[in-house]
């Protein structure tokens, strides 16, 4: 699970989201965000997370600021993310910053 | 779960993993790093999330880079990073990225 960046620099958006509680077609939505980013110009990996209690946290690594700007207004994505308004998240951060560095270690 | 961080700019070291099998020490020292990691100058607040299949992601915030220097070479903390490549972790991802945009979304 844990992407293989290239060298920094590159950009990061982290989700960090609390969720509702049920399924509530989430499942089904966060498996085709995941297939949908991939084939995003620009996309580099993503690392995701999430317990039984609800918490997640979702890595996902981009080229550019503006290949995460291009994401965020996909129009799909934006379906998601205005469902997630309404349904699936009773909160979250999202945070966008630029990787300056970063190591590896064991079979990652 | 959700730091309440202030308005960027500021930094976040990035740390995914998998764990190896079984406890071995792992949620005590864990617990002691929250812990030490809170009382560290330039602190801004942590994210973390893991599995019970063991994948983790810990997102720590910090006022600059200096800061996540000192956390990085603090003398406990380097004693957990050394015992962690021998016991705990399986593989494992470090990024240090600057944060420069944030939102929030509901109880956050």
């Amino acid at each position: 699970m844990i992407a293989r960046t290239p060298e920094p620099p590159y950009f990061v958006a982290i989700f960090t989201s609390a969720r509702t509680p049920g399924d509530d077609g989430y499942g089904a939505m966060s498996a085709r965000m995941v297939e949908l980013a991939r084939e995003q110009p620009g996309y580099l990996g993503m690392e995701s997370v999430r317990t039984a209690g609800g918490h997640g946290i979702t890595v996902s690594y981009w080229q550019s600021l503006e290949a995460i700007g291009a994401w965020k207004r996909n129009a799909e994505h934006l379906e998601a993310q205005r469902e997630g308004r309404e349904r699936w998240y009773g909160a979250y951060a999202v945070r966008i910053a630029k990787v300056e560095r970063q190591h590896f270690f064991g079979d990652a």
